[in-house]
């Protein structure tokens, strides 16, 4: 089975990721030709599968050192394996493509948990990261070989476990004339920038900080639960920036930390956020005001560590935008605003759906693996080593 | 890298358990020549590690509900990884064989929590099992080829995961002339009853109940902390069984409920223990006889368990005991007492180390895997098929 899908050149990949917004499984169907940095890839399809209120808030719980146990991990390993095999059935038939013909799917997982370094309190809590969604579950429920995993190798040969994606933004927006930063902005943002004509070890990368994290927590507690997210970014453009609390937010060590580093919902989770908007409350900000604010940290944060530690080293001519946040019309434009010298595009104008970038990017690593081609960016991670990053399941 | 194992006619093969006893690792180097059915299989090394009693007492924590939590699991994976990985350079070491002659590992990984049915409470503990024991940690540290992380699959295809060893057993133990019966005595007691000149299809297997889980608690209870197991079963020969206290312990439902069937820490762990040997004491017990009593409540449910199941079906000579219940000989006296018309032998008599029987499975298991080779026994777990278990990583 595994000498047939090495002969094939050409393979259907189905790339699946489910990020720390806990919204949702993104998944792309992609056909990828070759393997490698010569690679081409070519989209077929793009399909979300949010997930219903109740699994986000358990999610949640299972993110959380005091709401989770051995038991929900285990549970839920195997419940998101099959809500992942149940997306590449949906996705294949959203796409009008038969199960069958797909020949791979790469799985992100959900990570539930990422340790960067070891925890100085309990012993045993040593640097590692965590992502379930049972890739043998994912494997015999659709009876395609899964990759899956692939953040603990990474982890194994010294690196951070993150960025997985900037080895995928090199092989698709490297430019010989201008230097180019893609931006993802999902729960965290985090960017690539990668000079012009440069090589993979000249790239840069980190997470800037929070993505939608904040403001998609702030737009569910001041809106009692209704809304989960700030569509088009309407209530934030509907409120005032206060950069006394703005100000506040950026006095954050982590901003100050030089890459490689990598944060999560472990420092701005639902904990952060709740304490902040309460602290705004006090402050006497009004809502919109909050969502503005919480906004402009995203921004603000993004353009902070470009001028902390890509500008003085690398001329970028632009700014690429992907993940949920791309589509946050506010945030964009004071994105622009912070960056007056850079072009802000969405990552669509570069032929790349600005949703889709994710689970593209976890099929080409995916197929790697298959391959046996290193998929790993130690410029990005801080790995010691490339490395073939992945788990494989057999149908 | 795969193209070149597979092409390796003979494999040296590096097996690793690690059993609910929470002892320590188990390291097998075993040479296996050809795959599937036909496989011969020769031992070349055998070690143990045991765990220190700190990792012991956290790795109970992490098996229950109210002590364990998501960190804890996320550290625990890398940092058990990290140690099966020194397992196999200390057992290649203690064998004289460098590192870089193993070609494959395959790990069973440390069971922290198994769901045999969906939880009714908990809308999201569903039926599944969770082994931990990173396989990309151990490949990457090794630099070996590593397949782990089994039983995952077998639930995914309808079974119950366990137990795996009656597939081994089945190629190890079976005979053409006699019925026989291979019992483990691990945490849990498991046997896989194969019949003279028996087929896959006719193998009955079936998780006994107890096997040192109660024992071992018993022991470190009553002394004091001071021993972690009844050496020999010496503690439990200088006690009296007490009749009616075993008579209560019989009474447990698990007993009755036909095959397929499996049990763990969840139903006889630390809480079941505690509470017997608490009214066991208010009975009056002295602590010799709550120590032979767990030992016979072993031997007893055991033959029980054949007298229900087995024997009206199927006639039987050999009762093949191997595991760490092997090296105790009261529990062994008490067993062939329960069995008058059976002979009871310790596995090393068939060639096969009690100590090592697990190990060597595993290492089996894994270089199924690898050929893409079915390695579940449906009769055994009740999957709805045979499968490839495992999932593999590179080094």
């Amino acid at each position: 089975m595994l000498a047939a899908l090495l002969n094939k050149r050409t393979k259907l990949v189905a790339g699946l990721m489910s990020g720390t917004s806990l919204d949702g499984i993104d998944a792309a169907i992609v056909r990828i030709e070759g393997a490698g940095p010569g690679s081409r890839i070519e989209m077929v399809h793009f399909s979300s599968y949010p997930f219903e209120a109740e699994l986000r808030e358990r999610l949640k719980a299972i993110c959380s050192t005091d709401q989770s146990s051995t038991p929900d991990v285990c549970g839920m390993n195997f419940y998101l394996g099959a809500r992942f095999a149940e997306a590449v059935r949906l996705a294949a038939n959203d796409a009008g493509i038969g199960l069958a013909e797909i020949d791979l799917i790469a799985s992100h997982g959900q990570t539930v948990w990422h340790l960067p370094t070891d925890d100085p309190v309990h012993p045993y809590r040593v640097r590692s990261t965590l992502q379930i969604g049972d890739i043998s579950v994912i494997a015999k429920e659709t009876g395609i070989v899964t990759v899956g995993d692939f953040r603990t190798a990474d982890m194994a040969v010294g690196g951070q476990g993150a960025p997985l994606v900037p080895y995928a933004d090199y092989l698709l927006l490297r430019d010989e004339r201008h230097g180019r930063i893609a931006q993802n902005i999902g729960g965290i943002g985090n960017c690539t920038a990668i000079p012009a004509g440069g090589k993979p070890e000249q790239v840069v990368a980190f997470d800037t900080g929070p993505g939608n994290m904040i403001i998609d927590q702030a737009v569910l507690e001041l809106s009692g639960g209704r809304l989960v997210y700030d569509g088009g970014g309407a209530w934030a453009a509907s409120g005032s920036v206060r950069e006394d609390l703005l100000a506040g937010l950026m006095a954050h060590p982590y901003f100050a930390l030089p890459p490689v580093k990598t944060t999560g919902r472990e420092m701005f989770g639902k904990a952060f956020a709740a304490s902040w908007i309460a602290e705004a409350r006090a402050a006497g900000a009004a809502d919109a005001d909050i969502v503005a604010t919480a906004t402009a940290f995203t921004a603000r944060s993004i353009a902070d560590g470009y001028r902390r530690f890509i500008f003085p080293d690398m001329a970028v001519r632009d700014v690429i935008v992907s993940g949920g946040g791309a589509r946050n019309d506010t945030l964009l434009r004071m994105l622009a605003g912070e960056l007056p010298e850079q072009q802000v595009h969405r990552s669509d104008a570069f032929g790349i759906d600005s949703d889709a970038k994710e689970a593209i990017v976890f099929a080409l690593l995916g197929c790697h693996f298959v391959h046996g081609v290193p998929n790993n960016m130690p410029s990005a991670t801080g790995a010691r080593t490339a490395t073939v990053m992945g788990k494989l399941a057999l149908p």
